[in-house]
């Protein structure tokens, strides 16, 4: 923990060192401190009180040109952050708005205005609009009520159900009637998938025989995979898709560090059972966020969802950490790392 | 060849031997003779004119109860036949009709109508009901004009594209309007695609980069790959599907015979590119295909649709040896075997 004083008029910024192999630790980022930047006209200055963990980031490290807005080593590292503003030029923007920025891993960011969106925090507090207020969330709610649209009495099986998207997409596919399957890597996490957050099983996928104890829970097959992990995990559910089931992919986490990325072997089964596997992205709902959160807010009101947040007080220089830790899945929901001017 | 009356009275079958390994061939299969059946009340004797070679057969002969129909070692291999019925005690069957049939790859079949379906030679010759204007023609039809629905002008893979299915898919897709790409295993082939079956390309996989040369023939992406190949074809293609675009599954011929399935990696270009994989299954259509055959008859007669048979004249015992042809890529269009009672 740091004096949330210690480094005032510094902006901490983490930078690629080196392409990660495996999971990304400390060691592949490198920190420095650079003078707190100065803007000019039309910009926004914009100090963060949270920087988001996302596992995408992973997948953009890699030595490959084939994934977008990729990461080089020496380049600062992509990420997001919500926060204040603290000096504008911008007629937009006034001294003390929340919003969102897209200007790394750092403690400050200057913008034009084109990557911020206001935070309206009477809706949600700011932490939320990282996780399930953000990108995450509205990613589960699109994700579940557009594009698998599960039925009453039908039943959803959701990888990676602890995690930043799942935790909401497995409660919003229970708002909508359906029976729903957590799968997720302990026992403790299992407990807080049904305890808390409604889940009517929960698995923990390294315990025993993940196929054989899936098809146990779902005797009537699964209507809906929504999928963020990829890999074996997906490989074994696919064997129990329904027919005309929906195979939703959120992201590929467990194929991010993989050397070599696999794919579902048993893809065969989407032939058999006419289902389908789908790609989605949430920037296609961009005009719609307002509605989900509007809706989202509510459930939230009335307690029907709750949105998880894994909150690590630190300062910038504890990212590499926080990001290592959500890859060996220490994470209740979205992880975050709260700065010293968010406490 | 064999002389067309020497084996009358007898019923030729063939029996799987053993579990394949790689491509089946002929010692994996034994033929025996047993006397010619007899029908008992409601029943119907259909001698075999032609049998169907089908690749999905060496789907069903593999050591794994996870597929349909499986055909086990001492097991009468399942197959298609096109026939005459020659004896009925069935009101709805008079000799002389001309039947397909489900009953095993032999020279007779038995059978109280269940699986028999007439054909009217006057819409097209007996062979092509096991072909084009059979299960693999139908399947192309409702892929593309149902499944698929290509746009005029967008570019749509075929993957396996001079077989029985693909031949037809690809001209069936020119004729909605799309830009036909082929894939195909000889430079023999590619010619027959473009100059015969009027593909607008064709390429041969087996020379130089197969990503490369796609990606120089599809400046504009993929908005349909039809696939019945699966494996290394397939994963090369999806990098290169467009933005919404569809991936069709009806097979995966390159995995059949494969020790271990593997499935397609690149599966996260899905994601990205907001596509679809899915299954298809022919039998949902069932209550069209008289619908389907009205419109390909009138094709056929324009001259815009031509249905490709590879006949191999011979007799039951033939049908491994075309089997493993089809394996090695030897056909264009639908393998048959032609047998004496319908030379």
């Amino acid at each position: 923990m740091t004096d949330p004083s210690a480094n005032e008029g510094v902006n901490q910024q983490v930078y690629l060192k080196q392409v990660p192999e495996g999971i990304a630790g400390p060691d592949d980022f490198e920190v420095r401190s650079a003078p707190m930047p100065e803007i000019g006209p039309g910009e926004v200055l914009v100090a963060a009180h949270y920087l988001g963990v996302d596992a995408a980031l992973r997948l953009i490290v890699r030595d490959s040109d084939e994934f977008l807005f990729r990461v080089r080593p020496g380049d600062l590292v992509r990420g997001s952050m919500a926060g204040q503003v603290i000096e504008s030029n911008h007629s937009d923007y006034q001294v003390g708005d929340y919003v969102l920025a897209s200007q790394g891993v750092q403690n400050y960011a200057v913008s034009n205005g084109d990557d911020l969106e206001k935070c309206d925090v009477s809706q949600a507090p700011l932490s939320a609009w990282l996780g399930g207020f953000g990108v995450s969330g509205l990613t589960a709610y699109f994700a579940i009520t557009e594009e698998c649209k599960p039925q009453p009495g039908q039943t959803v099986l959701v990888n990676g159900a602890a995690g930043a998207v799942g935790s909401i997409a497995g409660q919003i596919a229970r708002l909508a009637g359906a029976r729903v399957i957590g799968l997720t890597s302990s026992t403790e996490k299992c407990r807080w998938l049904t305890e808390t957050l409604g889940y009517d099983v929960a698995i923990n996928y390294k315990e025993g025989n993940l196929y054989e104890r899936l098809a146990e829970a779902a005797p009537d097959r699964l209507d809906v995979i929504f999928d963020n992990v990829g890999g074996t995990i997906l490989d074994e559910s696919l064997k129990l898709i329904a027919m005309r089931g929906v195979v939703l992919l959120c992201g590929s986490t467990s194929q991010y560090a993989a050397e070599t990325m696999t794919g579902p072997n048993n893809y065969i089964w989407l032939g058999t059972m006419r289902a389908r596997m789908q790609g989605f992205v949430i920037f296609d709902y961009a005009d719609r966020y307002a509605e989900a959160r509007a809706r989202m807010a509510r459930w939230i009101a009335s307690g029907d969802l709750k949105l998880a947040e894994h909150v690590v007080d630190g300062d910038v220089a504890d990212f590499p950490r926080a990001f290592q830790q959500l890859y060996e899945g220490q994470n209740l929901g979205k992880m975050l790392v709260r700065l010293p001017a968010g406490r």
